[in-house]
C-alpha cells in the first residue's frame, strides 16, 4: 500500500462560492476520494493543521502532495524545510499548479520558479512527450481540458530531468507543464493543471496521471543524508 | 569571421511556383542573403552539388546549417556521416525544420527523430524559456508566425541538454521547437520553423535566432577524436 | 519473467587459454549462470550466430545485454541497426566493458564513445553517485575489483542522463563507469568493468549490478516508433 | 573588464601557523593575485566584512568565487539570499573546494550537497571528461595535485548540467571535482581543490582553470526574475 499524504491550503473553497460548487469539501477531498485505489491510501492535511505536518507523519508518507496558492507564506519556514528533507531522503513529491510557488518547490528547485499567468478560463492540450513514460500510461496523446488558468513561459526552473508534458492554451501560450525531477533520494513531479475555479481534479486522465505519478514516485529506498568523515580504505 | 556553410536540398523551391514566389534563388539564397553580416560570411551546397561537402569544406566551415526535406535519402551515407564527424569533432550544426528527419541530425541524435505533422498553415507562437540563454538575446517573449506547418509531439529526440523555445500552434498542438545538444565536440541547434512554403526565413526574429545560434554553436576548439592506448602514469 | 539475451562475440575465449581458464565456456554462459534467477530467463547469442538476432527474438527480450570488442565490425550493420531500432521501441539494453565500441553502443548514442585505455590490471574502485538508484541497492558505498582493464576520460558520449558509477584506478585515472540513457522508449545502462581476462562476470557485487539493472532497463512499454501525418483536431 | 568578487570567510590562515605559511595574506589575496588579468578585476570581502555583500556590490560583479568551510553559518541568511538571488539574476558563480557547503550553494542546489572526506593529503588527478569545454583550455589529460584533501562520493547534488572533472585520489576515492550548472539566468561551476593547507591556488593549472570559469560564466545577460499577470494575446 503506497501512503500518500496531500496538503491544501483549503481556503478558496471555503471563501469563494464559484469555488465551493465545484469543490465543496475542498480540493484535498476531491483528491483523496479520486486517487484512493486499492494500492493507494491518501491522508490529508490543511493549512488550519499544517503542524501536523511532523517528521512522524513524513516519515510514514510515501508520496506528499501539495497543492496551495494565496497563504503560501503562512506555512511555517521550518515545517517547508521538513518536507524539503524528507524529501531529499527519498519521499516523493507531486506539486500540483500553483505549487509552483509553494515554499517547499522552491526549496528544493533554488530558482523562482516564476511564471506568466492569466485567468481567462482557456481550452488547454497537455501534449504527451514520451508515451513511453510510467506518468502517461493509459493516456493518448493529449489531455483536453475545457478551462484552464493560462500558465506561460518563461517557467523559471531548473531544466527538468525529463519533461512530460508541454501545454496548449487557445490564447497562444506554450508552458512545461509536466516536469521530473530527482533530488537528493527523492522523485519530483510537477503538474501544471489544478486551478481552483475548474473541475480539473475531476477529469479521469488528470486522475491517471496524478496516480501514475504517486506509483513513480515511491521509492522503496529512505536514508538519512550524511557528511561523514571516513578512513582510507586499508589494502 | 564565422565561416557558415549551408546546405539545401533545393527541389521544391524549382518545382512548385508557390514555394518558388516565396524563394525565387532557394532557401540557402535567401538564409545567405539574410545571414551575412559583418562577422558571418556565408557558403551554399544543394543536392546538385553534395559531393561539395567534402573533409576539406567541413574543415573549413565553423557552423554547418542543414535544411532538407524530401531528398534525404539521396543524400550519400558517407557524406552524412562525414557531416556527423565534422560536428563531433567540434564544427556547429543547425538543423532547419523537416532537417529533423536529415541523415546527419538521425546519426547525431541516435533516434528516429519523428514527429507528427500537419500542413494547414496554422498561426505559431515560439515561446522563450530562457530569455537569459544566447540564442535568444533581442528575442521578446515570443516569436509570432503568421503561417507555419505545425509539428507535434511527441518528437522522438533525446531529452535535450536545454530547451529553448517551445511553439504553440492554433489548431492545439505544442512542440519542443529550439533545442540545444553538445555532441562530442560540437554544439547542436534544432530549430522548428522554415517550411518552404511560408517566408519563415524572411522574418526578423528568425533571421536573429539564427545569427544568435551561429555565434552560439561555433567554437576555439576543433579536435580529432581518439581512443588512446595510454601508458601509466610515471609517479 | 524477465526475457534476457545475452550477446557475447566469443572469441577471447576460443583464442586464449589464460581466458578460457577464467571462462571456459565464454562470457556468456558465466553471465547467464549468475544472472538466471527467479524472474530472470537468459538466452545467448555468438558471433556464430549472429544472425540469430532476428526481430522475433528482439520482440521476445525485454533486456539485451552486449558483450563485444575485437569483432565488432564483423557485426552486420543491418543487424546492428535491428537492435538499436529495438531498444528504441522500447527494450532494455545494457552494455558490458568494451561494448562502448560495438555498433548498437555508438548508433544509440549518436558519438564515438572513444576513451583513453590501459591493460595492466589495475585495482578499481566504483563508486555509487546516487545510493538511492534502483541499480545499485544492496551494494555498499563502493565495489572493488582486484583487477581489472583501465578505461580512462575522455569517455565521447553524451552526457548520461544519470551517471551511477565513477572509477578509480590505482595507477591514477578516473572513468564514468556507470551511466543511465532512455533514448527512444529504451532505456540503456553502459557497465564499464568485464575485461574477459579478469573474473569480474563472477564478483556477487557485479552480478547484482547487472541483475538490478536488468530489473530497471525492463519497460512494460513497447512501441513503434512513426512519423503520422494529423489531422486538426475538431473541437 | 570582468569584474570579480571572491569572499573568503579568512579564518584558517589567522588561526593556523601552517595555513598562514600556505596563504600568508589568506587565500583571497592569493587568488587576487594570481587571476587579476588584462581583462580580469578581483575585489575581496571576508568574514569580518561580510555586511558589504550588498545588492550594489552584487550588481557590479560579474563573477562570484566562493571560498569558506568551518563559518558557512556566520554568513548572514539574508546575505546568502542575496548571493543566490543575484546569480538568479544572472551573475555567475564559482563555488571553491569546501564551499560545497556554503549557504548560498545549498539554497541554489536545493539538496544538502553533502559528500565523504578524509586529511590525508593524497595525491589527485583531476580529469578532463570534455577536453572541448571552455574551462579546460589549455590544461591537457589531467591536472595532477601532490596533495589535496580527499572527498568521496556520494556527492548529494543535482545531476551537473555538465560534467567537467572527475577526481581520482590515491587513496582510492574518486569524485565530481568539476560541475556546471546553469540556475535561473545564472551559470554556476563547482570545483573540489582548494583545500587550506595546500599551494592548490598557486599551482598554474589551477589558475588557468579559474581564469576559465570566470570567463565562461560571466554573462551579458542580466534580469529581474518576476512573475508577471499577463493579458490575452491580441490577434
Amino acid at each position: 500500500m503506497i501512503k500518500v499524504t496531500i496538503y491544501n491550503e483549503y481556503l478558496h473553497e471555503r471563501a469563494s462560492e464559484r469555488v465551493a460548487k465545484v469543490y465543496p469539501h475542498g480540493i484535498h477531498e476531491a483528491l483523496k476520494e479520486n486517487l484512493t485505489d486499492e494500492d493507494i491510501s491518501v491522508k490529508t492535511v490543511t493549512l488550519d493543521n499544517v503542524e501536523d505536518i511532523t517528521d512522524e507523519l513524513l516519515a510514514d508518507t510515501d508520496v506528499f502532495m501539495w497543492w496551495g496558492h494565496k497563504a503560501h507564506e503562512k506555512v511555517p519556514d521550518e515545517i517547508a524545510v521538513r518536507v524539503q528533507q524528507a524529501c531529499l531522503a527519498g519521499m516523493g513529491m507531486i506539486f500540483l499548479h500553483s505549487g509552483h510557488h509553494s515554499k517547499p518547490f522552491k526549496l528544493l528547485m533554488g530558482t523562482p520558479c516564476n511564471l506568466s499567468w492569466r485567468e481567462d478560463g482557456d481550452r488547454e492540450y497537455l501534449w504527451v512527450c514520451d508515451p513511453s513514460h510510467p506518468i502517461v500510461q493509459g493516456i493518448g496523446n493529449y489531455i483536453k481540458l475545457e478551462h484552464e488558468e493560462t500558465y506561460g513561459e518563461p517557467f523559471m526552473i531548473p531544466e527538468p530531468d525529463k519533461l512530460i508534458f508541454i501545454g496548449n492554451y487557445e490564447g497562444g501560450e506554450a508552458f512545461r507543464s509536466g516536469c521530473c525531477y530527482r533530488r537528493g533520494y527523492g522523485k519530483i513531479f510537477y503538474f501544471q493543471p489544478g486551478h481552483e475555479t475548474f473541475p480539473t481534479f475531476y477529469h479521469p486522465d488528470v486522475i491517471r496521471v496524478l496516480k501514475n505519478a504517486i506509483r513513480w514516485a515511491v521509492s522503496d529506498y529512505r536514508g538519512v543524508l550524511e557528511c561523514p568523515h571516513i578512513k582510507k580504505i586499508e589494502e
